[in-house]
This record gives C-alpha cells, sequence and structure tokens, in this order.
C-alpha cells in the first residue's frame, strides 16, 4: 500500500493509559484504540498483524486435522443452565436479555455449544475423532482489564474441543494440539513454555499452559534450575520443610495485647516466623474452611478448592464468620476448638513441634501446639512452593518467575459430556459420553506478548512471520522523480513477488519516516536517497545495520531474510 | 480434506423450522445450526462458503482503495448518546450493563465508532480520503427473526464508512463503492440490482440498494419494464392519476350506519374505491398526524416519514388518539373539522372531485367533499406507487417485484460528523466537518441470496468462486486399491495445483456420496470407478452432464472450469 492513501496514526508521545510496553507500542504504533475500558477497535496496522497471527494458528490447527467452525457469541442461558455453569458463572460473565425478555450472555469460552453441536451431529464412533475450533469474539468482563489488549474484556481467542471414544484417543488429540501450539508459538516467534497447570474450576484432569515469561505476568511459574519441569504455582507440588526433632512440652496460654499479624508476633515472642503456624479462614462456596501453613508460607488457594472437590467461590471470611468460627476477633484463629466445617493442615505443619498459634480468644495465643496431640484435620499440600524448594522431577532446585497465559490445553473428559447427556454409540452399540478435551489460544494476547519480547527503545521489531508489512521502501525526496521511479519500481516488483511492501510517498521529512517505520517494526527497509546515481540503496534490518546494497539486489536480500526466517513467500 | 476425517451434518429430512429454500438448504447441506431464534452457528462447511464471500469482499475493498479495521462489537452508551440514537434506537438494540453497571449495546451499525475514529485519527485535509471497512458480527434484535441468516438476530456484516473533506469528494468515494458492489456480487455469482432508496432514519442525502429479486423479500422493488429505473418503493415517487372534472356539488352528510371500511362503503353508496378519501390517522414521534389518499391507495410512511422532517417512530393512532382527533369511533375520520397537528393531502387527493370522507363523527360520512373548498392540509406525494403507474425517469411502464437487500451504498453527508463535532482542518485552516458515506454488505445474507439463486432439487449449486470445496473426488469402492490409488492421486495433484478438493473415502454406498456431493453443491465431481482399467473417470460439473474423461485429462478439464469461471486458481 502506499502510505499517502493510509492511516497513519503514530504517536511520537508515550499515552498515559498505558503501563507495559506492548500496550504503549500498540498505542503509539497506531494498532488498537480505546473504546471502553478493556474494549479496543483494531486499526488497520493492529488488524493486520491479527490476522497474521491467525493464518498462523489456523494454518496449524487444520493440520493438524481440525475443522474450523463459528459459534455465536450470543449464548442463550438454556445452555449454560444445562451445564449448571450459569448460576455459578460469577459477574465475569455478561448477561443480557432479549426483547423477549429471554436470557442470553456473551460467551466467554463455549464448551457448551460444542459440546451441544456433538450431541446433535456425532452419532457413531465411527465418525470419532473430531476436533473443532474457532477463532472468535470472546466476552469476559473482567474485573480489573488492564496491559491494553493483554487482559481486555473482549478478545479474540481461538478455542477448540476434541471429541473421542476413550481416554486412549483423546491422549492423541491431547498431544497433537501440544504439538500444534508449539509450532504455532515458534511460528510466531515467541518463546512460550509449556507448563503443568491446575485443572481449575472448568474441571477435568489433566492440563497444561503455555506461558510466556514477563515481568507483568499475572502468573507466578514454577521452573527447575536443573531440568525441564515448569508448572504453573497453582500446581507445584511444595516439599514440606521438616523441623528438628524437639520433645513436646505443655501447652500453654499467652496473652499477646496488640499483636495480630506474624510480624507483631515475632517480635512479641522474640522467635521467627517458622515457629508459627497460620489459620486461615474461608468461606469455600457456603462452608466455613480453615486451613493452616507455616508463618512464612503462602496458602495456595487451587490446592484448597481442589481438596474440598471443586469450589467455585473462595473468599476470605468475614470478620463475622471468624467470630462466629473462633469465639475471637480476626488474628486470634487457631485449631485448638475452632468451629469450622473442614480443617486443612499443610503438612509441613503437621511436622513442627511446639509451635505457636492463635488461641481461639481475642488477645491471646496458644504456644507449644503440637499436631496430633492437640488438634486434627486434614492433612496435605495445601500452600505454594517456594524459589529453592525440590523439584517435583529431579530434585533439583527450582525458581519462579512471572508469566503470562497465552495458550492453554486441557482434557476435560466426561465433565461436559455428562452433565449435557452427549453420547455417541460406541462398538458395543451402547450409548457413551464423548471423552472432550479444549485447547484455547489467547490470539489478542499473544500479539501483544510478540511486542513483548520483541522491541527496543524505536518501537516493535516484528518477525517477519507477523509483521503488518514485510518491507518499507522511503524515497528520501518524493519531489526527486528518479528517486520515485526507482522507488515505485521496487515497490511494484516487491509485491508481485508476494512480499507485502508499503511505500511511503508522504510528503514528510526523511527522519520522520525512518521513526514510523521503526515504530511500526517493519521488519526491512529500502531507502531511496541520492546514491541511486551509483546504483545504490540503503537496507536495513529493523534490528541490524544499515547497508549499501545494488538495486538490483534488492529483491534476492529481500527474499534471502523470507528464506532465513522461513517464511514462505 | 479427506471426508472420513471431515464432520459431515448432511440431512436428507427437510427441517421442519425452514420456510425459504437457501433455509432449508443451508440446514440440509450441513453449513448451519440454530443455537437460539436468529442466532446461528456456522458449520465447517458454511465457514468455508462464509469465508469465500469474505475474501471477495475483502479484495474488492481493497482495490477501492479502502483499509481494513476491525471494531468492538461491545459500545458503549455514550458514544450512541453522543450522536443521539441512545434514546432514539428502539427494541432492536441489545443493551447490556457491565459489572459497573456502565450502559453498553451490542452494535447494530458502527457510524458512532468510525466518527470517532475519525476525529481523534484524522487532522488534516492533507489525510483525506480516507475509506474504512471491516468484517465483523452485528446484533439486532429483530421482532422477527425468519428465513435462517437471511434475517437474523447476530449477522455478519461489510460495513465501511468514507470521510471525504467535501461533497465532491463523497460523490468519488460513493461511485468507488458502488463500482466495487457490483463486481463483489458478481463475482459471489448472484444478480443484485442497484435500485434507488429512501435514506431511512439513517439520515443523509442519497443512498441505493442492492436488491436481489426474491418472492420471499421483505421489500418491494420498482422495475420500468422499458428503461433501467428502479427503486424501492419508499422512494419510487407515484404520479397522481387525475380525474375528470365535474361541476363542485354541496356537501351532503350521510349516515352510513355499520359502513367503517372502504369495502363497507363502495357497497353502503354503490360507486367505486376511486370516489373514496381514506383519512389514516398516525402517532408520528407524540405528534397526531392524518394522511389522506384516494380509497384505493396505500400509505407510503417512509414519504410520510420524510414529510414531517424525519420521525422515528411513526405508529397507527390508538383508538383513544383517534377519538381526540375525530370525535368520533374509528373509521369516521375525516379532514372536514379534524383535530390533529398535521394533515397530509396526497396529491391525487387534492385533485379529485366530490368525493366521500368520513364526517368525523361516528356512523356518518360525508358525501361531495372537494380539496380546497372543504379543507386545506399539505400536498405532496404521500403513497405507494402502483403496477402500471408512469416510470419517473422515462414514463414507461412500471412493475413491482419482491426483493432481498444485500447491499447498501449511502451518502451520509454531515449528520454524523456534525452531531460528533468531527472535524478537520480544510486548505483554508478551517475546521469543518468531515462529509461521509456508509456502505454496507450483509454477508450471511449474500451466502443465503447465492443458494436462493443457484439451487435445484438436489441440493444447491455452488458458483466456483465461493463453493466450499472445488471438486469432489469420489472413489466407487474404497476396498478396491487401485480405484483409492487413482483417487488419491488425483486428490493430491489437485490440491498440489491449488484446487480445494475433498476425497471422499468414507465406507458408504456411491449412492449416498453422490446425493452429498449434489446436496452441499460441490461444482465438480470426480468419480474413480470401474473404467480405470480403461484409463478413465467419469466427471461431472455439479449443474451438467456426466462425461467419460480419460484420467490424465482431469486436471486439464478442472482448470478450464476454473478460467471458464473466471476464478483465479
Amino acid at each position: 500500500m502506499k502510505m499517502s492513501n493510509m492511516l497513519v496514526s503514530t504517536l511520537r508521545e508515550v499515552p498515559a493509559e498505558a503501563e507495559i510496553d506492548s500496550h504503549k507500542l500498540m498505542l503509539r504504533a497506531g494498532m488498537i484504540r480505546k473504546m471502553a475500558a478493556g474494549v479496543y477497535n483494531y486499526m488497520p496496522i493492529g488488524l493486520k498483524v491479527l490476522k497474521n497471527v491467525e493464518d498462523i494458528v489456523r494454518e496449524e490447527m487444520n493440520a493438524a486435522g481440525a475443522q474450523e467452525f463459528l459459534a455465536s457469541a450470543l449464548l442463550p442461558a438454556e445452555l449454560w443452565q444445562e451445564s449448571g455453569r450459569w448460576d455459578v458463572y460469577g459477574a465475569e460473565l455478561f448477561r443480557l436479555k432479549d426483547r423477549g425478555s429471554r436470557e442470553f450472555c456473551l460467551g466467554p469460552t463455549h464448551e457448551e455449544v460444542f459440546t451441544d453441536i456433538a450431541r446433535n451431529e456425532i452419532k457413531s464412533y465411527k465418525q470419532l475423532p473430531v476436533n473443532l475450533y474457532q477463532i472468535q469474539t470472546k466476552y469476559r468482563d473482567e474485573r480489573r482489564p488492564r496491559f491494553g489488549v493483554m487482559r481486555s474484556r473482549e478478545f479474540i481467542m481461538k478455542d477448540a474441543y476434541s471429541f473421542d471414544k476413550d481416554q486412549a484417543g483423546l491422549d492423541l488429540s491431547y498431544d497433537k494440539m501440544h504439538d500444534a501450539y508449539v509450532k504455532i508459538f515458534n511460528r510466531c516467534g515467541i518463546d512460550a513454555k509449556c507448563v503443568a497447570a491446575d485443572s481449575g474450576a472448568i474441571g477435568g484432569s489433566n492440563s497444561a499452559e503455555f506461558m510466556v515469561k514477563s515481568e507483568v505476568g499475572e502468573d507466578d511459574v514454577v521452573f527447575c534450575t536443573c531440568c525441564d519441569y515448569a508448572a504453573n504455582i497453582e500446581k507445584a507440588p511444595s516439599t514440606p520443610d521438616v523441623a528438628e526433632t524437639e520433645e513436646l512440652k505443655d501447652m500453654v496460654k499467652t496473652e499477646t495485647p496488640n499483636a495480630r499479624t506474624i510480624e507483631d508476633l515475632v517480635k512479641f515472642f522474640n522467635t521467627t516466623e517458622k515457629k508459627f503456624a497460620k489459620t486461615l479462614i474461608f468461606n469455600a462456596d457456603g462452608k466455613i474452611v480453615a486451613v493452616m501453613v507455616r508463618g512464612d508460607r503462602e496458602v495456595n488457594e487451587v490446592k484448597v478448592s481442589n481438596a474440598l472437590g471443586g469450589v467455585v467461590d473462595l473468599n476470605m471470611a468475614t470478620a463475622e464468620e471468624v467470630f462466629a468460627a473462633t469465639n475471637a476477633k480476626v488474628g486470634f484463629a487457631g485449631p485448638v476448638g475452632i468451629k469450622v466445617d473442614a480443617l486443612l493442615v499443610d503438612e509441613e505443619v503437621s511436622k513442627m513441634f511446639n509451635f505457636i498459634v492463635g488461641a481461639n480468644e481475642t488477645g491471646y495465643h496458644l504456644e507449644n501446639v503440637n499436631y496430633g496431640r492437640d488438634f486434627e484435620g486434614t492433612v496435605g499440600d495445601f500452600r505454594n512452593i517456594t524459589i529453592g524448594e525440590k523439584c517435583p522431577e529431579c530434585g533439583g532446585e527450582v525458581t519462579i518467575a512471572r508469566g503470562t497465559e497465552v495458550g492453554h490445553i486441557f482434557k476435560l473428559g466426561t465433565k461436559y459430556s455428562e452433565a449435557m447427556n452427549a453420547t455417541f454409540i460406541d462398538e458395543n452399540g451402547k450409548n457413551v459420553p464423548f471423552v472432550m478435551g479444549c485447547y484455547g489460544i489467547g490470539v489478542t494476547r499473544t500479539m501483544a506478548s510478540i511486542i513483548e519480547q520483541h522491541h527496543d527503545e524505536n518501537g516493535i521489531v516484528w518477525p517477519l512471520s507477523v509483521a503488518p508489512y514485510h518491507v518499507s521502501v522511503i524515497p528520501v525526496n518524493i519531489k526527486d522523480e528518479a528517486q520515485m521511479e526507482i522507488a515505485n519500481k521496487l515497490y511494484n516488483e516487491l509485491r508481485a513477488m508476494g512480499v507485502d511492501a508499503i511505500l511511503d510517498d508522504r510528503n514528510e521529512r526523511p527522519g520522520v519516516k525512518f521513526k514510523d517505520s521503526e515504530l511500526i517494526g517493519i521488519p526491512m527497509r529500502v531507502t531511496v536517497g541520492k546514491k541511486i546515481t551509483d546504483g545504490e540503496v540503503e537496507f536495513k534490518l529493523r534490528d541490524g545495520e544499515m547497508e549499501v546494497i545494488k538495486i538490483d539486489s534488492v529483491l534476492d536480500t529481500v527474499k534471502a531474510q523470507f528464506e532465513k526466517q522461513g517464511v514462505r513467500l
């Protein structure tokens, strides 16, 4: 395209609304504009990148044998009532009514729809396996939309759903999707690590996330420093730190006025956090649950939820609920005599000696408490792993980094097919539920993640595979006929080769054109200036040095970059 | 693709929910499935056609210099309040609130969004013209969704918005879109006629619709039998039928018990409908308006609305409102002594002599009424043109046919840019509003219209340009290794040529495969059977006769079809 005909919306200033690099650059390069909190318009350059990412996803999904489908975004409540999610999905669901007062939601995910399609269209095991996917707009009314399209309320997702006749089939479908995802993220030029994940509220048996490391990521990812192990902190098992054996002392109630936090108590008792066991009280779908971890540990809510058989709403208990359970103000809860529906004790706590806990009496704590002698509960892993703990695979040390989830693959099993009575006739003539998997990629988030990994102080540095344009041809002086003639000729020849070139024929200074080209992140730049009298132009990779090359070698030089980066022309 | 891996959802039975051919065939061919009233899922085969139509639209829009954009479907109320449409857009608008109780709608059209983008991004006349388009999901809560995707509540539309510095620029942008639309519908293989249309509630100065003739169309289109004139009936001007001159007689009040309809009155007075003038009473945005047309004519509400300066809500008056205006029951309204905010008199009525009207008294009519002597009002064209009237262009006879609108091009002028203060700096350094045009194509409706024009008793007959697959390769006996080898070879060679071929390797009888291929509407079929021993296969165009051809001429035969139909390989 000729830039004189384009709506170029680059900004020199860094917009105040943006916090992270990808968001700033998407605004500055004129890729997106905000419509409302977490709702964006895609400007022409942004949409071009989005379509390129979509095409990569589409090609790899098709190559893996999946078929593209397109479901409605407007979903009737009845379908969600059938799966049981209508009532449990909270404020994240955009709900609305039509003119006849029938209830709908805007789909945040489409398990119900695809399960419904399968039960209507697939009758026999002979038709299996089937993998259907779509690239579609999703809606989630996030409590805190932020970071541009990284966490938005309207976003584009590729979601796929596989239907198999048995677990072995699902395993195969899952592995195919895993491999397709590796290819997709590779082709997009991002380093996305596949990490073990918890199955979460969506249900099912096995799941992995594709994470990109990012300081602004919303997940903690545990990596082994020795082996390939990687897992979401939600999932990574902790290893109990075994305290040195002590003789059991008599339990003592001690007045601890004004000391309610672990910090206060450490001072008061002049000891370390490790000598305490915290008792945190939750409301888990209406049940009151206490969870004990060592004073320096963090409760892992996913592990807690799973131990309780899957909790939809897990919240810290209110002061009233704490009082009902402990007969004390917040800050004095402990396991001895507590009135709760369940008491979960982190394994580490069960192996401590003579530790300090709240006394369930305002202003008091108990010293020399011991598990088994003084209280009992459900022992398990209820805390987050910490840096330096043992890798569950090799025993090496783990480290933790922030990450952003760009993809998720998930063995759902029969959770939805059973709930929605989605069955097929198997080899024995019996009606059995589909064994399902689901597989998501945040397409708009992937686009932002590519920028997070590919930018510098001047702008975006697109991998060729997803770049909005491949080559920018810049005549230095548009009033110079010879320069314009060569620039036009190169532009047309590149386009005839299948290269998506732009000609910056705007009446602007070369500096402005260079800055725009770098900000937008076009991988190659051909500058047509005075050197044409020597038959030469300047060639520059976005992240390389400027070289002077012969005019008649431009096409080959560009072609070589496509070959080098493995991008088809 | 190999059909053994495809989700094939063809139906032998005609689904009860469908009334028109395209809807029946889209269901039977497994292209769409209903999710809710007017809300559909696109199955793999349906989506392939949809994408093909989209690609044609995209190519021609790009060729016309438009740039693709993607706006959110979730639109904040504020933007619609600015244009004034939030309060006047009725029940068709899906409205919802987010978790913070902020109001949103699901966009039924995007004038506000694109005007907002233009005012933020375009500063100077130097950047003009700009034409931005999107292919996007739209939402309209239709009172009566029907005919499948022909009139649905969630549908895909291409909408474009042009921004020019003046009317001459808009004229050029509009003409470019007209030409692009002609190419698009031609390439899609449908006969769509460009007809003059009313500007309607959307406002503006000039507009045309692309209509396909259809018995189930929701518009009446007026065609001249002599020249090229074509217009929506909303727009086509009528020509007053001039009655023979009579001497004015004295007005007489006559008791007409039990006669309230024109039919009753024709009997009662033993005369013809042409001797009556009907007085219809409307509520037009709260004002009470009476409209008079000859007894055998129909009021044209669009003409009425335009005469009143644009009415948002035009409804027949209630019995109470009629009584307030006429002091009589419904059926006795007339112009003499009526109490209304406006009295609109069709020109034809103003030229009648000694006609009969309601007396504004229950049970009475007035005879020998004459315009000018007995009452006065605003004279104009307020009725529908009828078959046989004069063409406004050439004076020939017009005819009327039902049609479905697949596209609409529209000169908006400065309606939105003025309302939303969207201005740029012109050559003289002055801030002036953009001169806008908007241009829509119903993409999903176009797909259905193609089927309406291309089907037979066995199924769909896709034009090659939009067909879900180009060629179906059918081995007669999948257990015959020689047949399978040749079928596979042809399948692979066709795909290597860029032909989207499918191999029907399902374990089904040939009859089933032929039926599916015809129902889905694949343009070419290559049947690999016993004749391979003579080096031959059967070749059949979907709408042609079966021929026996040499195996090694298959590729050329297929290629020739692409050339013949002008479709690029």
